[in-house]
């Protein structure tokens, strides 16, 4: 029996062609027959392996979910002053948006096709963000003990704000490349960081 | 000669309808059919008047950012602390995006199906975001002038930041109805404004 040549992907491969497609373009604007040839593959392969393509979405929210937090964690737990780690955290998410055709973070391209319509998908977005404010507010409450920061700060909030602008950028970087907004709304931020 | 009756339709309303459609589900997810049966006029009407779907887009998209400029500018130059009103302004924003089915900003929502690649939805897009922050840089720099910032504050920065954080957070709104990451990020920032 011969088996096409499609039937031997790499489905961890082919996951992260599929992320990529989605993440540029968002989930609706995303056609099938783009993702089957991004990822390689014939729509059977696809359908045995990811299921349609909400299930493939899924999977890739969840592969990008699980390599950004796995990168951010190992980036602010490095060794040395955490309040640095974290400015130069954000730093390089700058400079990541600021490259010409950077499509931000593969979260906020998509929410707005989403909001809360399909559970699942919303269920791994919220997972997602949660998770990345527990991870900068514990760098924060570090932060505060090592005494980069005031004992009045709130490292919770602060975290929540830095979640929320860093989205915030990602998504104007989509339209702004290289712009004095987003230099200027960094320097802010570094400000506000250093003064807290 | 009859006329059929979608002829006399009202542009004004009928634009505004198309708004709150593209605006609920950004522009890709926007069927034809949708934007029809909201606006209340038939396919022929729609191209006589404004074009194709894209150019409907473009109408749709400066008249929301006409009206959201407009009705900035006349809070933040209201009677009394140029910083309170700001506060208020990021409060009501909140308050807005926390309602259950809320959209965010319309700008957001459609900005990851654009990109740069259509130059003159992106330009309109740019614009607004520029007359947002000169107006959010303009009150900072009368707060500053009254001795509500400090004179080391950078208004300028401090608008661009502001910008990315209600972006941010209109964004995360979507998919977070009533959410204490939402509230923490708002007490955070009124906190800096506070403390700038």
């Amino acid at each position: 029996m011969t088996r096409g040549p499609d039937k031997q992907f790499d489905t961890e491969v082919a996951l992260e062609k599929a992320m990529e497609v989605f993440w540029a373009h968002g989930y609706e604007a995303s056609s099938l027959s783009e993702l089957l040839k991004s990822m390689g593959i014939g729509k059977k392969s696809l359908y045995d392996t990811f299921g349609n393509k909400q299930s493939l979405f899924l999977k890739a929210l969840e592969h990008y979910a699980h390599i950004t937090i796995r990168d951010v964690r190992a980036r602010l737990s490095a060794e040395g002053s955490p309040l640095a780690n974290l400015k130069q955290l954000l730093k390089d998410w700058h400079g990541v948006n600021s490259r010409s055709g950077s499509c931000g973070c593969m979260f906020g391209t998509n929410i707005a096709d989403f909001n809360t319509e399909d559970e699942a998908i919303a269920k791994v977005m919220r997972g997602y963000l949660q998770q990345l404010e527990d991870v900068l507010a514990a760098t924060l409450t570090r932060a505060q003990a090592q005494g980069e920061l005031s004992v009045e700060a709130n490292p919770r909030d602060l975290a929540r704000l830095l979640l929320c602008t860093a989205q915030g950028m990602a998504l104007l970087s989509r339209i702004m490349d290289d712009d004095p907004t987003l230099d200027g709304a960094l320097a802010a931020t570094v400000s506000v960081l250093s003064h807290s």
